[in-house]
């Protein structure tokens, strides 16, 4: 790289408008291309610091507001408006019928029912009973480990060491609550700590690498699944079969029926997400809020369970085992991003539980509405060969990208 | 949902400076909180049509610049600045070592080897025989939905109709070529077409949902790790033994030593992707370059296959066979997102094997950088406990936020 | 190994009564245990040349006989007697109950819906480039090496390469169908020669291995669900509601609603099969009929698909997509073995896919047993607690072993 | 089905030799096959007693002896001939083959890590809330269902309730040490009493089923692979430089590059196994020890790590981490099985661990031979195209009916 190649920075004050123009002078003058728009922000850059380095300007991307979506939460109680940022078309009106046919039948029930993050040492021995005795060892030494993550960081706290040993090495899952955080951060460094407590402390000092890549940091996996990774949280409502004959021109035996067939469509792909889709959502509020997007990869697994009960009203739950989210650090304080975790009431400390009890409920009005399109598509032509009604070619028309919303 | 709960919206006229006040207010006065920044946007309401409804205003999200890269792709030729759009402190420093190093050891060499977009619709049949036969006549007329697929939409071509026979039901795979565009709904609308034509001139008009759910959209799976979903790209280069020690403070036998162990640490957990991050590269050029964030979820998918040579030199490679990305369509067109196409020539038609073979080497760039980041805080101390050098210190703190510090 | 360790063993004749005798008091010697019994065998060692190195008697395993099974499949049509190998109490019981009442409800219909077997060599190259090339050329000479393969074996056909590229190398799968031979041996000859041929007529003489571990012998995986190995084969049956009230004491909504949980729980869980099981079966058939039972690790892979009728009957069926059986070759020839293919008349060429319906019509008599049989244990209780009637207790009985007895 | 289609059975005492000839003989009659050989069988009825209703005859699969494998395990220790009940030829020899290189490099080192057996009743509630409450309840309640396991069973002990929360039902596993038998009944028994415990304590008195099929009882699962079913064991040993190109015909280096790529295929593919093959020996095993055979399916899944050491040597170690293996109980007592495992010392009570470690040995021995006999057909050929010496075609007919023989 020669020296004319390198991005201008400067080492003591770089987050600053005048640093950012040089950079986007810069870039124009080795690529051709302006960025004019990027440059237009309107955000201080001092308060990007620690979240970006060679800031030069910011992406736009748009905001639309959904809902409001009637939450009867455990954390989250009442009626939310719900900020997605996305340049996917039809999604924040797909997403806003969903919210409405919820609040129509009551409001979602949601629960946070585990909370665990993870750093995931791995420690060499020189044989699997070596590396036995050590789990053995780590147990024993379970208080000692916590007394010790305890003095080295604030929030995080250690709750357990799960060990699965392979040959002759101990991977471990050293899982914390991170209280509002999201917390891969912190846990890195208690477990570094840990780590080298371990080391200063057990007669062989064994040898370690701080990931195994079973944690498994920003990747879906089935061990997140099983597991939990962030939290786990549970949204349901129970769609009652009058609204959903209104709402979303769907009886409530073809959602079930429809059900089945996804369910081993899903299992015969190998899928991470077993209805229509949990991403689009969770994407769209990470960007809004300042979640970190990577984290959508862990994130969009997620079981759906449903019921349909003998009055024709259906049961309808999505638990979403891996969400990460956080109500403070990251990007939850960038200007835009606070903002909208304000509207939800969810910036600061405390309201962790409660954005990841939304972030659910938003799930679950996803599906709720794309699944149902799905059926007006095709299924309603089932029960009515002749259906070529306008009304049905420009439902199909409307919704070319998700699957969207029949005209009323 | 009372009338007075209602988001404002204009009918005729929705994307406009004074409807996204309109709504800007009307949340403030519903949750008290204030949009102001949300609502200090730059861009022209009027080009966020079609790709978001009741815009209010957007959500600014830090750009850093990293790079060069240097590529030596089939497409992708040169020196790249890369926009990362992100809100992780470090995380551009980071990226931008690894580019350092792909580029002192002559650039990344990039394969996009495979393109198909599907959509999946099931059908239905009262036996397993007549969803084999069905699956007969879908072989012999597929030159026929080839056809129909060409009448009912411009670029998406039809190459094949994958089978997966379950039970009394067919599910499908219909595969496309999608050009320069993601490609998630014209091949929607087109399979649409293609299936209405099948219930014109199959005997049985057979039943069909438009998804099995094995498409599988915006969700990682089995499937689309085998079976390629959008892009499959390869990013290659030869790490040379010099300049990882140099740059990155390693010696790649440590990089080979620790491969074996995410390697195996990867298949116990089931991880989707088997080296240190791919998402944290491609949500943050998803973000600034207009692309679907939701598609991380697939995209994130990857295998990395490494080898270490005889002259102490190391191959690495990263194979990401589900990657989502488009070059216009979708949010390309949004003015700061299309400024961070055009830094990297990757706007509109003809740039989308570019743009891949680009996300595929920054993605190995983040590997190299992060998987060395690791092994200098750990691997280090095996060799030679009292590893305080400045070197090392620097090389840790590039990854700080990723895998925080050793204590003094 | 000093020479008195040394197995004895004859060079020229070694699959004789004396050889067997010779090792089995060599092992006398060595172990201080008796192999009376095993040596007590009534076959012919002769008959084993081919089958086993080292004959030293033989394993007697109890078979018991189960049925009638009453098929209206494809090829298996009438009403079968089925024999099971296997030392689990209560199994032959619980598979005899299923297999009544399939034929009191007239019958397993099923289907072979697939048939391809798999040899999966995978080519080194320098780059991924030069391995998409590859396998462009692999394409374009498919109908030389169908070609070839067919000079080289008798049976097998070459059906399709499938390409699986990853970094620089082309992971391929050679897709055959093999008669009714399991076809794992055939295949790999001709893949070989395939593969010689190959560097024979590449300009680049490609290296290689004959297997990347793709396919995937003697292993569940994730391919194996989706793409097929052996034959992919579906059961089929409609159960009476009345049937099942009579015979299983359960209502066809209760395995309904079960079906929903248990879908949830293998999702879950990664399960490879997601009903209560098929390895069972798959095993004692196995065993009985001389195939190989190291297969039950591919073919015990399923997916079941079910349906609530509107009149309360209950449509259930079993995918078995990784079904590896045969009718000649391997062990099938011997002579407990044949008697056992023979009883169903299953023996010899042309009744391939006879074995694999009768095997898939079992897996589905032992869930309609199994399942149901957890349900008269918990279910029953939900609806009245004092559930002691003899009637549930002799379903309950008849599992026991797999679900043991509540207390009375 | 009409009383003629009836099997015959005597209702007081049908593990008899005339009962057994008259069910052969009614199934001559049905069938027109004849038993003579099923009939022939050299084992008393009456022992049959508990594993088997219908009895009819045996299996006769033929035994071979392969060995001697040295064992230097923490509970099988000195050298061991393997009885192995197969039909497929050659896999005796290539057995033996890898044997006797683990033996001369000093024997397999071996080590079970952990055991665990499941039985997972899944309790159904009104709310994810609900279902939360109660996994609290019941880790307070942990040590009096140990209390209660107690009482009702006498050797599984209760160790520990895993909870995975989905929609409004708490799926749980209750895992049990069983001693030195496989243990899936007695803790279904176990449970069963623990749950009606529960429901008699709890207020709510849960609604439950005995099993959510998260067990995953005779499957293959993501979850076995993670947390443990049966016994999880490790053989080790490091592979001689010298041993491998005297016995085996490959170099290490050329063993460990194919390892990277198998280890890419099998992340690929999904597969269960991470190696050659686990099933061949563990089957084979199986059917002589008297062990359920359908458990292929969770004992085959397995993770291999390699290492190649600065001299040229090679760690190679197998990890089972699904083990289902038994000492006394189901088949062991039969009297070929049980002189199978007399002839390893391997019968009774407080041999459990002895087996297991014996068969993860045999497991690794299987590995070595194939693994190398893949490399001789393929690799030798890209150093040196003329390769048809003796040593290697002596390797190649080794494992002739795995990998068949290039042509000369």
């Amino acid at each position: 790289m020669s020296k004319s190649d390198r991005i201008p920075r400067d080492r003591d004050n770089d987050h600053t408008r005048e640093m950012a123009s040089q950079r986007a002078t810069f870039i124009s003058e080795m690529t051709g291309a302006t960025l004019d728009t990027v440059a237009s922000y309107t955000i201080d850059p001092a308060v990007t610091q620690g979240n970006i380095e060679n800031f030069t300007g910011t992406a736009q991307v748009p905001i639309g507001i959904a809902g409001p979506l009637t939450m009867v939460g455990e954390h989250a109680r009442g009626d939310f408006y719900i900020p997605l940022a996305t340049t996917e078309g039809t999604l924040v009106a797909s997403y806003s019928r969903g919210m409405r046919v919820i609040s129509e039948c009551g409001g979602a029930r949601t629960t946070v029912v585990k909370h665990s993050m993870q750093r995931a040492p791995v420690f060499l021995f020189d044989s699997a009973l070596e590396a036995r005795e050590f789990g053995q060892w780590l147990n024993e030494h379970l208080d000692s480990l916590r007394g010790v993550v305890k003095t080295a960081v604030d929030v995080p706290r250690l709750t357990e060491i799960e060990q699965y040993l392979v040959a002759n090495m101990l991977y471990t899952r050293f899982c914390y609550t991170t209280g509002d955080a999201a917390g891969q951060n912190m846990p890195g460094k208690a477990t570094l700590f840990a780590c080298e407590w371990i080391r200063a402390h057990h007669p062989q000092k064994p040898r370690y690498f701080l990931s195994g890549n079973i944690d498994t940091d920003k990747k879906h996996s089935a061990m997140n699944l099983i597991q939990t990774r962030g939290k786990r949280v549970v949204a349901e409502f129970v769609l009652k079969r009058d609204v959903a004959k209104e709402l979303l021109r769907v009886e409530t035996d073809w959602l079930y029926k429809y059900r089945q067939i996804t369910s081993v469509g899903t299992m015969q792909a190998g899928g991470a997400y077993s209805c229509a889709h949990s991403a689009n959502g969770i994407a769209a509020m990470f960007i809004a809020c300042g979640q970190d997007a990577a984290n959508v990869s862990e994130s969009h697994d997620g079981l759906t369970y449903v019921e349909l009960l003998d009055n024709g009203d259906f049961y309808w739950s999505v638990t979403l085992p891996a969400l990460i989210c956080a109500t403070y650090g990251g990007g939850t304080g960038l200007p835009t991003q606070r903002e909208c975790l304000e509207m939800m009431d969810c910036y600061g400390t405390g309201k962790g539980n409660k954005l990841a009890e939304i972030i659910a409920a938003v799930v679950l009005a996803g599906d709720v509405s794309l699944s149902s399109a799905i059926l007006t598509h095709s299924w309603a032509r089932i029960a009515d060969d002749s259906d070529t009604s306008p009304a049905s070619t420009t439902a199909a028309m409307i919704s070319a990208s998700l699957f969207p919303l029949p005209v009323p």
